[in-house]
């Protein structure tokens, strides 16, 4: 096989067989490919996308590049969910704890941030004494008795995936439906769960903008996954301003422990009982309705919060941290931002939220900055909230940036305050099972 | 400027300034951009192309990345031709000598061969003594003294395309008109004659499979031509079959001195003197039918051939080798290639008679192979001709191979022979000014 031919054909719409992808993949990953061949194949599938077979065997041959888990050990149903990613997306640290408090499995690996995209991990971290690396049988040990865990990545999982996302990066070639498709997919069935579920971001602050560009992704996803035998479904919600209130690792942990007390019921808490229900279906515990009223019950009589405690302590921090927000270390620096005119607010632009909270400190620049964990965002207004000139719009934290004002600036121009009223759809669009 | 924004720009169709793509090239000649990220960029320009504007500063970028020469020494007008390559293309040593008969001044550069094409510096290597090798005082020198001179590219002239060639070569990103564009005009402009004729082949033997296509290169590369203030015009010729007799080093020089004598007047004589027409009437010689004239007439006065003499003589070789081809080296073996049946030639695939004289020693399959000068094809049957089963089609010459049954079964199938009578058009399909 060549991979001036494979390039050529895709480049010409003609189909590639298993056997030539896989020997790509692999070739690639061996280093007998180099890069210069894949981005310019890369930027073919961009142009001229892949069927659904090679998607299919795409996922494959980065499935099987590395290592792969085997969760037999788990007694149970295990199900795990993935997002497209989003600016305070802080889901996994509520619906883990609430289906895992159902009696589900939640086997999670989770990364750590980069730019100003958040990482479970890191948020976890905030947590003191909080052990985020734990060995493969503990992490059996943890999801048998707990229900759930979330530990970091480890291990030589799918590194095809590792390095053609990094070469995507940096050649302009991110958005590809089967490249997105077969990265997340290669990565969530080589962490071994029975079930996933998908959760597909839409909207100005998701990575895709239009409902049918996430619906043609979460219909691919899905076939990819029940090709490889897994009970798959996906969500499709939407995301035209950051999830929930906070932005940064302390700060969303809070945040996190609120919507898990029952004491912030907002987009953000329906968006948990949505996801949690799904994967609740997902494991068999019953209809979407049923499982829905379970998951909200166990947010009102406290044993979601209480498992969240029951995880923390399980890997190494103070169980009492979910009920004390004083526990965690405190922002030395904070700075209002209020606005500077009287509307509707019609936008927040998640990146540029995102930006300024890099700036107060909550993210890593390089791979080797540390983390400022009490730094970040708090959003006091949402898009459709009316406001008036002098309101507080949003407060910024941190204990390593004196001067908040420039990161400041930049939130405030971050949202679009308008004259009109706005109106807001639901977080669910649709559901792809 | 940021290399992903220019890759992602072009890959949206948005046009690039002058100032990105001369910071692209320059940058990717210093080594500051890998091949990577050029590649990717490549790909997108094969599926959305360039503008005219963006071509003339890809093209300009690439001329400047290097050595530019400086042609003012020369006594007279200057023009150089470029053919965008076929198999058997002697066409260089024809109308050199033939323009510099008739005063023009023809400052020629030129390659040596790899793989299935040859170089014209290969084919006058065959003649014992020729140096190609010539500094370019003495170069200058010959041009005022005898015409023309032909000899091989030397110093640091286009380093952009040589790195820009080597990787489309290996990335699929080979067949795109302003890449084609850009990768033959930089060389000319650099090279540094007044006028250009550019020789645009089509049909099955060119790299330009229609004449849409090759109108459309020969008609960007005049524009560009245009725009960097040279004489510039294109004419688009056929190429269904290999050009000429002959394809073989010391064969096409003894070919070309047969057309220089006026004994041999086929499609190969008639190409020459609408080429040199062309070229005489870009030099301002007069009109094209007084320069076809007078082209035609320093055939029949010897005069032409006389002029090869004289170049062969000042770059060292024996000025007698145009009048008796015994001087040159000769073949130690010879198989003759019978037709299997009767019928009309419909085809001669040009690629597999080049890949067949490969075989027989002409050619390099690496850089660092030598030529077997002697070796190569003599055709004598060409599209459009009758044959019947056992007429000679070809002859296989080599002094290394001494087997040439395998190389002779690659040339017989090369040949397609139908049963109904095939009409052959004008060598001159049109002509871009």
């Amino acid at each position: 096989m060549n991979i001036i031919d494979i390039i050529v054909k895709t480049k010409r719409k003609e189909k590639l067989s298993r056997e030539e992808i896989t020997w790509m993949i692999d070739s690639y990953v061996e280093g007998i490919i180099p890069d210069y061949q894949i981005s310019a194949w890369l930027m073919a599938v961009c142009f001229n996308s892949l069927s659904e077979e090679e998607t299919f065997y795409l996922t494959e041959a980065m499935r099987d590049s590395g290592d792969k888990l085997d969760l037999s050990g788990v007694d149970g149903v295990t199900v795990d969910k993935h997002s497209t990613g989003g600016i305070g997306d802080k889901t996994s640290l509520i619906i883990a704890p609430v289906c895992a408090a159902c009696g589900l499995r939640v086997p999670k690996m989770s990364g750590r941030g980069l730019g100003f995209t958040g990482g479970t991990i890191d948020k976890l971290e905030s947590i003191e004494g909080f052990r985020v690396n734990v060995d493969f049988e503990d992490y059996i040990n943890i999801i048998n008795k707990n229900g759930a865990a979330i530990i970091a990545q480890s291990g030589h999982l799918v590194p095809a995936d590792k390095k053609l996302y990094a070469l995507r990066d940096v050649t302009g070639t991110v958005d590809s439906i089967p490249l997105i498709c077969s990265s997340i997919m290669s990565k969530k069935l080589a962490t071994g769960a029975d079930c996933i579920l998908l959760d597909v971001k839409t909207g100005s602050g998701a990575f895709m903008k239009t409902a049918e560009d996430a619906q043609k992704l979460a219909e691919l996803m899905v076939k990819v996954g029940k090709s490889c035998n897994k009970k798959c479904c996906a969500v499709i919600t939407d995301m035209n301003e950051p999830l929930g209130n906070a932005v940064g690792n302390s700060l969303e942990v809070i945040e996190a422990c609120e919507i898990l007390s029952g004491r912030q019921k907002d987009r953000l808490y329906d968006l948990c009982m949505i996801l949690s229900a799904n994967m609740l279906e997902l494991g068999g515990f019953g209809n979407y309705d049923s499982c829905l009223e379970m998951a909200k019950e166990k947010i009102e009589n406290g044993q979601a919060l209480e498992k969240l405690a029951d995880m923390i302590e399980a890997q190494g921090g103070n169980r009492n941290t979910v009920y004390d927000s004083s526990l965690f270390a405190q922002p030395q620096y904070s700075l209002e931002i209020k606005s500077d005119s009287d509307g509707f607010i019609s936008q927040i632009n998640s990146e540029e939220i995102g930006m300024s909270a890099l700036m107060t400190g909550a993210g890593r620049k390089s791979k080797e900055d540390t983390i400022d964990f009490t730094a970040g965002i708090v959003l006091n207004r949402h898009v459709g909230d009316a406001v008036k000139k002098g309101d507080v719009l949003m407060t910024l934290y941190s204990s390593t940036v004196t001067d908040l004002s420039f990161a400041g600036e930049r939130a405030l121009n971050a949202v679009c305050i308008q004259s009109e009223k706005v109106t807001v759809g639901n977080v669910l669009i649709n559901t792809i099972k």
